[in-house]
């Protein structure tokens, strides 16, 4: 044991002395492991924590944040996995070996919380949320029954309360948070499901009718993903045409709905979208809503990215005929700031509809002979068993900043978009491809050798290489990331998004500044 | 605005200078919101953050983690509901009002990270990993591309080729970590079913044929909860008998398979597991194998559980066979300590299955013309876009402990279940369910009252009324934890999970002496 001993070079870790345990009584052994007193002592670890605290705040925290600082330092994988040493091996590392991994990770990792991270639909640190997070890892809670998460269940039940009153359900309804957007778009396709064949859960699909589904074409992935891992057919997802600015058109959408009736399938659902991931486009819900009651649809709103709208006055129109949802998707991780993952989905209904489609009962979990009011016991409601406590992260921050602080941000994060556009109008060489109505501007910059090409496939041919070029410069210099992406028939264009407080019209600025370096020799 | 202003009481929120963001510049306002200079700097909120950091060094790692204080502080819900001020309102509350909140959350919140908390299949605290996670909170990474996630990326990679090769898969395979086991377990069954029949994806169920599965009556209820999500339907999951200790009977497997398939059906994977929930048993693999190979059935081991007795050479012939598996989920969360979650799926597919059967392709963040190899773009392998990158939490401890001292926890942890099941065969009172193979001890206590009733009905009928109201009793006292529940015909009974080296012997014998004091009088 002395040689195994030797190789534990940390101070906490196999130490005997622990006050709670007096260890005086006679040594127990079994299978030649000596059981008398703990191995690890965890008060023991304070000084190894607060060292890798103090890294945390100045490089994870501090450093990440810093405008002057770089938001990555680029490696390719193979140079990457040269300066990481990844290998999983028997013997243990030093702590100052620890520390100093921690410092690689942290320097080799993206810095997302940076002002000019723009490149997906999260950015940005809120300080309350994070703390938040820290006391979830800290304390470890799973998220199923109230005897073991009492305050987060209680949590969880009084954000959902607040986010299903912004939606406008004046009952309120019921709701659960997941591990991501596209687990809640999976969600509102299963309750939809069962809502209209009830059967399916104990008997399969393969004896079901030809169950489909609508969307439009600008829809997030999740949902055809939804499609496909439920059974339902990606074939079976009907994607309805959009309008020039990216909303779902009504009247196709009703078509649709006639034309599968007419062939013998069953509809069962829609998915309208407020705030699609590259054009920011809000469909017409109140529109949809009408549909959907006249065809008895269940309406899901796929609101991950455009929800945060609701605790803006000035642009909760967005999203207006949101009440008439029968279920929601929304991510405070997006651009409510909450660390990530936070995202909430929530029903109208107040049938335990979402107890009775997930529910397996679990009798070693979800016992009924328990002394406290086992409604509390909300583990049910989930796909998953063990879940994190995510409402607790944006929670706090809510209690910290008041909702009007929350609307603040964004209608000021609005207001950049708006500024960021306005600037790209004016600018020569960049070309806007429409007003946003959100958070998402998308452009092309067209280096000053195109300027004079006519508008046509070669411009457009040409154009599509230049983004992804520019892109792998500004990766490489650290100075900014922004996405691009083709779109439809369009070539590849940039697409911002803004989001946090912590960006200024000087970092609009910026970008167009360091768009036009990076790519005017192109 | 200024009336505004003065309600946000804390430093750093709207604080206007920056040392990036020179603000000398004349001002820019859009909609009436000033955009020049950041309204949040993180570098101000420095003071907070290590106020809410010693908080939670104090109350959340070192208090919670010490054997002399409560393992909860018991309150009801609506108890609870009064001592938090949950509602979330319009105003902003001051710095002092949320350092208290910090304290009042942690304080209400069950301890699992206590030496006495053994109700769960996870517990204790690992403070490599938990500074982890906090890094991992701090950077906000998301993980779907090389390029948001460098590090991350490449270490779940690192993480997953270690794993596969304590599971003996010696070419490799594929995997992805996932938001817990259940979600592992769901991928499994979509993987088996895409292997059988990959027209479903696009097709749907409604035209496939009539497919049922396989799995021990005695499995996690994650896989009926994954047939009924993925239209399988829970009728057409066949529950296969398992023997004595909990064990799936190998021939009992073979005639439902047969007789599946003379009625019509269409088998199309078994699911092993690996230490159950409850009894803690490991069904046959080797002979399960045998049969799926005769069958052609995709072979799945939900190891969440068990899978860490494969770091053990003393410990790892529970899993003999799992080499033979197609697909394993093993949740480092559960016996090896990484903070939750971290929970690992694995294919030995070598032929892109995993993103096949997952994949959307969605053309903005999966672009093909990036100037890195987009192999490492790992994200369309899952059913989730967003993800965290878990396999950080397992991959630093295992750096800083050493494969060496994984076996020896794990070791130890068995030897302690053994000596607490020796313990409770010799103690009047208590009844043991079964010697323990893996680190579940399932157990009886018969008060005083009932010691001299006959074996039959009327003592079980009793008995089964006892653990509920000792559970109570340890709640409100704060003592400890240990679950209970019915199994199958069996009463009541106490299940003590052992998992953490912050336990002892001491702890074993604190634990039966106390279940004896709080139902002694019953």
């Amino acid at each position: 044991m002395e040689g195994h001993r030797k190789e534990e070079k940390t101070s906490f870790v196999q130490s005997l002395a622990d006050p709670g345990h007096p260890v005086k009584c006679s040594p127990v052994i079994i299978d030649n492991v000596p059981l008398n007193g703990p191995t690890l002592n965890v008060l023991m670890s304070e000084n190894f924590i607060h060292q890798s605290m103090s890294i945390i705040v100045e490089d994870a925290i501090k450093k990440a944040t810093d405008v002057r600082e770089k938001v990555c330092e680029w490696r390719s994988p193979e140079q990457l996995k040269e300066l990481l040493d990844l290998e999983l091996r028997d013997g243990a590392e030093s702590e100052s070996e620890i520390l100093q991994r921690f410092k690689d990770a942290i320097r080799y990792s993206v810095k997302t919380t940076h002002p000019r991270f723009f490149n997906q639909l999260y950015a940005g640190m809120d300080p309350y949320s994070m703390v938040a997070s820290f006391i979830i890892e800290a304390l470890k809670p799973s998220l199923y029954t109230y005897e073991v998460a009492p305050v987060f269940t209680l949590v969880e039940e009084a954000v959902l309360k607040k986010m299903m009153e912004l939606i406008g359900w004046k009952d309120g309804g019921d709701g659960i948070f997941n591990a991501g957007g596209s687990m809640s778009n999976m969600y509102a396709v299963n309750l939809a499901r069962y809502r209209c064949c009830p059967d399916i859960k104990e008997n399969g699909l393969s004896a079901a009718p030809h169950l489909v589904m609508f969307t439009s074409q600008e829809c997030h992935y999740s949902i055809s993903k939804a499609a496909a891992l439920l059974g339902i057919g990606t074939k079976n997802v009907y994607a309805i045409p959009s309008d020039e600015r990216g909303k779902m058109i009504p009247s196709a959408l009703e078509e649709q709905i006639l034309s599968a009736k007419s062939e013998g399938a069953v509809p069962f659902m829609v998915n309208a979208t407020a705030g699609t991931t590259v054009l920011g486009a809000f469909d017409p819900i109140d529109e949809i809503a009408d549909i959907c009651e006249k065809h008895n649809l269940w309406l899901h709103v796929d609101a991950c990215w455009g929800g945060a709208a609701l605790v803006s006055s000035k642009h909760k129109h967005l999203l207006k005929g949101i009440h008439r949802a029968d279920s929601v998707a929304w991510n405070p991780h997006k651009m409510l700031m909450a660390c990530l993952q936070c995202s909430a989905f929530m029903v109208r209904d107040k049938t335990s509809l979402l107890q009775r489609c997930h529910s397996a009962r679990a009798s070693y979990l979800f016992q009924q002979d328990k002394f406290y009011d086992v409604s509390y016991d909300t583990g049910d409601k989930s796909v998953q068993c063990s879940r994190k406590p995510d409402a607790f992260k944006i929670w706090l921050m809510w209690k910290a900043l008041g909702s009007r602080e929350l609307e603040q941000r964004v209608d000021r994060a609005l207001a950049m978009a708006r500024y960021l556009a306005q600037e790209i109008k004016q600018r020569e060489g960049f070309r806007l491809l429409m007003e946003p109505e959100y958070a998402n501007i998308c452009f092309w910059y067209i280096p000053p050798s195109l300027r004079n090409l006519p508008d046509g496939p070669e411009l457009w041919g040409k154009l599509h290489k230049v983004a992804p070029v520019i892109k792998e410069r500004m990766m490489k210099k650290g100075s900014m990331m922004v996405g691009y992406q083709p779109h439809g028939e369009k070539a590849n264009f940039f697409r911002m998004i803004i989001i946090s407080p912590q960006v200024s019209r000087q970092d609009m600025d910026f970008v167009l500044d360091e768009i036009h370096n990076l790519g005017k020799d192109l």
